[in-house]
């Protein structure tokens, strides 16, 4: 089986280094900048340029039987006309929708599954009356493209932070990398318990298989750590996360693994985001759960049945590790492993704050779990 | 953390894919005739001729931090040379006594660990009395070195298969490939009742981690399956297969994983054979332990902390992969795998009878795995 992946990230490695075992090969697309580091060895590259047609991409790679992708932010025309050649799983349309935060919200909410009460507006759109209109300050707003990881988006508690907003989107509107038309939405800060995040995978017969959900915590928009089973999570919350996804999976006809990210408040469960792809909160299951997300992805993109997705006994914690400094030395931090941690680490060149790597942690219970925590956090400041 | 292993067959491949997660380097030196299908990609490959020094087989490798061995029928010598650069692991002493069956079974009664009655005899020595000496016929006779997966092998259970064995062993003595000198053991037939195999992990430090032991099923010499934990194992054998291995981790001081086969007769235990390496036995540990003998095996010649060993519950079956015939494709037969169970594929040539991957069946019990025994024994005939 010969799979296509857009993208050269730690997603993508860890792709490929689930699909090697069972014979599969692969061949990776790059944006003319990209870093192929994560994936040297694991395949061929193709780098993406402006001459080339979806048949040269598509032979580039290596007349793949499947293509499919590691980030929503690519290129879907491309995509679409790649369907000509082979399967695009998951479908160029849906991660069209996904790619952007006003159709997403529009997608979810024509579910009918919740979502922070939110407004879209454009260009130099006055915000203040979409702000009233959703119930007042504090709101968040966030690009409807191009934010991960917390970038582009903006806290708004006060008369002040929505003027440094304000300045930022004329600085922005008459910038040099002005695009038409720039877009926003402004949803109403919820002052949520905790945010969980479920991960399903379909497969093209309607198969679907649903992870534990697990809790996340971040750190100024970068996820730091989750916890499998989300601690004391209620069974009609449990419920409400399986009927999301599920319902998002079926709904969509989606073709892999996705990835669906939940504010709780109280007894309501509010989706955030969607991730059309396998996704930083499911990097537990590589040690934790019976099958990957990742063999997961490959098996439902290729066809293949599903495999079982529950966890593991105990209690599985997911750390992610960051670097500290610059650094093009990406030695594994092998002093963290224990005999109850297993390590991933993406080969990457260390700035401060990009993910290098997460350890995986198969604990008795949340108490020793919490004791693991600790000491990664304080084992951390070791990283290149 | 660079590793070279010697050896390019299918168990170096599982070694590489279970460290290249962990940021792991590897490479590898090749007999002059080797395949090197299996790891092809993995790390780069070092082929052996007679003119290297053990100086330029470590520059080869690109100067590891460890060296380790995916097979017992290797250079010992150059091993020891080798030792000059780096560690290698196990120790070359080990791999030594472990390639000939009389030192194995030298080593393994010099511990006071039960065997079946042994002799050796050597050149045209009678066999007779040998026989004799340990009780009569049946007996097995197994040249020293050069036996595995029923190679070298005869069973002796009338005067006919004995005439037999001594125009053999003549032809043998006389032909081109004789070496000088030539010695085999005979050993009283257990009537056992089944075979079960033990492997542990030992780290220089001293740790040693032991899986739960398994049972194995042979045909014409080659292991069919292994069921995992063996069932209704008593716990006086249990402990026994425990003590063995502990024992033969701790005295001979040895690093890395070991793999135990044992023979059950009644109440007892008896060893039958020692493998120093990752073995055939332990290749459920990829999905159905916290931590896979491969993994572990890095762990351990690393200096790293061992992995929890503990099996996932449930019952847990290995399927080797055989090839029906001679074909240079080597497609995976991704029509095996199902929701519990995962494809390990090996990307080698398929002969009749050659091992070219397995399939690991994560069952809820042993009815359940007996039936999924049953499907795969009839889908193997559509293996290349």
């Amino acid at each position: 089986m010969k799979v296509g992946i857009v993208g050269c990230g730690q997603l993508s490695r860890m792709l490929a280094l689930a699909g090697w075992p069972m014979g599969f090969r692969f061949s990776f697309l790059a944006d003319p900048d990209e870093p192929v580091r994560c994936i040297e060895g694991l395949g061929s590259v193709v780098r993406l340029d402006t001459t080339m047609t979806a048949r040269d991409v598509y032979g580039g790679l290596g007349n793949p039987d499947v293509i499919t992708v590691e980030r929503e932010s690519v290129n879907v025309p491309l995509l679409r006309q790649l369907k000509v050649f082979c399967p695009v799983y998951p479908d160029p349309d849906i991660v069209w929708a996904i790619q952007n935060r006003h159709r997403e919200k529009t997608l979810v909410a024509g579910l009918g599954i919740p979502l922070s009460p939110w407004e879209v507006f454009r260009e130099r759109e006055p915000v203040q009356e979409a702000i009233t209109r959703i119930g007042g300050l504090p709101v968040v707003i966030k690009s409807t493209e191009e934010g991960y990881d917390g970038h582009n988006q903006w806290i708004i508690d006060s008369r002040e932070t929505l003027e440094a907003f304000e300045k930022e989107r004329e600085k922005l509107l008459q910038g040099p990398a002005a695009k038409d038309p720039h877009e926003w939405i402004v949803e109403q800060k919820i002052a949520f318990d905790r945010e969980i995040s479920v991960i399903g995978a379909r497969s093209p017969d309607g198969n679907i298989l649903i992870y534990t959900p697990g809790e996340n915590s971040h750190n100024q928009g970068i996820l730091v750590h989750s916890v499998i089973p989300a601690p004391d999570l209620s069974g009609p919350l449990h419920n409400k996360a399986r009927d999301y996804i599920y319902r998002l999976l079926q709904e969509t006809g989606y073709v892999g693994v996705l990835a669906v990210e939940c504010f709780v408040a109280g007894n309501e469960l509010l989706v955030n985001e969607l991730a059309p792809r396998v996704h930083n909160s499911g990097h537990w299951t590589i040690d934790g759960a019976a099958t990957s997300q990742f063999e997961n992805h490959l098996r439902a993109i290729t066809s293949l049945p599903l495999g079982n997705t529950a966890h593991q006994g105990g209690v599985i914690g997911m750390v992610n590790l960051l670097g500290q400094k610059h650094s093009d030395d990406s030695q594994a931090p092998d002093q963290l492993i224990t005999q109850g941690t297993y390590l991933h680490w993406y080969n990457k060149t260390s700035r401060p704050g990009r993910k290098l790597g997460h350890l995986n942690i198969l604990a008795e219970n949340e108490e020793e779990l919490s004791g693991s925590f600790k000491y990664l956090q304080e084992a951390q400041a070791t990283i290149p």
